[in-house]
């Protein structure tokens, strides 16, 4: 589901209102609402998902190659299968190209697309190609699962689980969109950093061009977590839908959130003086997991970034005063 | 599949240099090259579709509503099914709306897609929304079938069915695409014409804003058709790739076809001085089905309009000669 200028939120009440009241049969188990749809299929379920990254919305073309387009779509989809813990069949892709794309840069593209499939065991199985006046990319995946995890399993007394980085996707599109004047406060910074932290600007970019769905760290979640959802909108919005979907009150624990961010995070955002908390609060494109479950069934892969109470919403712990500050979709510090 | 610019010839072609190379799991039957994929499930197969109605490509807004653009849009993916002999499960939906789309516009491009939808018996069960520069509308479809069946298995003996009709829908995007001096001709042709033939127009352009895909006639040649192939890029072209997929020369008899063509597509195409046959051969986008099989097994619904042998390639038996013309895809009289 996209971020831009519909949230998911709003998305998912159009899509109710479009298509929710259409008579559904025994075989779907949850349609509209989650991070993929689930199909019984004998003793397993089928989770299905569609995702489109589109030009001029999602990326920029001088933001990165094809190849990055196609590989950063293909996993963008994977991971609501990586959400719902499930194991992919395949995929299929329907392209959208403009009449400057040549062969050449289909190649690429393609390419990019086979690549990612690949490293996540899901291939490419069927797709079409169309002409139109602006790249577009849509995958749609099948996964399965025998126990998958939906968003609204979570439960008072969990703990809220971070499973992989938020931020540094974020970071990186910030470093790209005024690439100049960011690059050249990055690179003043770079100059006096220590050795380490050099190349925290290639770091966070390659983390936006090149995201990874975290499917194997979703399937060992399952029989551990209660709920769990990707991180596509932003940790801010995602804990919120998480939040409602389950009918429990999310809470993020600023000194957990902050003691779990990457350093090439903290250095980029030093060098842009922007405060790394909002860029991980509010990027979303790097795919991480956020999870709840029983303290005693974490994986090692999960840190503890807050805890899920009974109520509603959620909310951020500050670390100055204790005092809660609301999260929610559409509150974005850096829009 | 997309006529439009890439023929699906030369899309599935670029799919295989694509993605054909990819290490396929033995769940896997048919990848890309039939109407749609085929994933093994228990006793039964998945088949698998994506198709993809791009404004400007395969539409334009003046021509239909935009109910009509989302009823069309879904009917033509699930013709993919229909063409597999299977029976819908559900359908995911990703669109692609630009700025000057309204709620209320939105909403009705999603009851058209709702509407047909409910006629097909196939919930769409999620997806998602995006902003664009043009309206997209992508249509991922799952059914099952027991015994689907493919493109690959028409046999030299076979008949050559037709199911559904074809060149009606072609002969109303004619209309609407020179609208004024066509209407004009064809206004002084129904002046003249029976009253039975008056409001052929109306009905052609009909058959091109809501298409139907023949998912009952489709499950009714399950056990029955060696072969089917839905006629979505013209009869000619299509003949050819189930020709190609079988490895068997299709011949299409002119004296047949001629007497299976519709009164409204004759009635047209004598007001818009064109020859029928040529509408019916090139013109894909009533969806109809093109099978082979046995003349013992063919069904009342389908019509003989020809007959396999052995060989290659699709030819046309003309009426005034008895000689063959070579019938393939990007051969287009109407283009």
């Amino acid at each position: 589901m996209s971020r831009h200028t519909l949230t998911e939120r709003e998305a998912i009440a159009l899509l109710e209102r479009l298509f929710g009241r259409a008579p559904m049969s025994r075989r779907i188990a949850v349609a509209i609402g989650d991070d993929a749809a689930v199909l019984r299929s004998g003793r397993s379920s089928l989770l299905w998902t569609i995702d489109v990254s589109v030009e001029n919305v999602h990326f920029k073309r001088g933001w990165l190659g094809f190849a990055d387009v196609g590989y950063r779509a293909f996993q963008a989809a994977l991971s609501d299968l990586a959400a719902m813990g499930a194991r992919p069949l395949g995929a299929l892709s329907s392209l959208v190209v403009s009449a400057d794309v040549g062969r050449r840069e289909l190649l690429a593209l393609g390419r990019g697309q086979a690549e990612a499939a690949a490293e996540l065991g899901c291939p490419i199985i069927g797709g079409n190609i169309s002409r139109g006046s602006e790249i577009s990319v849509t995958t749609a995946a099948l996964g399965e699962a025998k126990r998958p995890v939906l968003r609204r399993g979570a439960r008072p007394g969990d703990e809220l689980w971070l499973v992989g980085d938020v931020g540094l996707a974020r970071a990186g599109m910030l470093l790209l969109s005024k690439a100049t004047a960011r690059h050249r406060r990055l690179r003043a910074y770079e100059a006096r950093a220590p050795t380490g932290r050099r190349d925290a600007g290639h770091i966070c970019i390659q983390h936006w061009r090149r995201p990874r769905a975290l499917i194997s760290e979703g399937a060992r979640l399952v029989g551990r977590a209660t709920a769990i959802i990707d991180v596509s909108d932003g940790l801010a919005g995602d804990a919120s839908r998480l939040a409602d979907a389950s009918e429990v009150r999310v809470l993020v624990d600023e000194v957990r959130l902050r003691s779990a961010l990457q350093p090439e995070l903290i250095a980029v955002c030093s060098a842009l003086k922007i405060d790394p908390l909002d860029v991980a609060l509010e990027g979303g494109e790097d795919y991480a997991l956020l999870a709840c479950g029983p303290s005693r069934r974490r994986p090692r892969s999960a840190r503890c970034i807050g805890s899920v109470l009974s109520g509603s919403g959620a909310f951020l712990k500050r670390e100055a005063d204790r005092r809660l500050r609301r999260l929610g979709a559409g509150f974005d510090h850096l829009a």
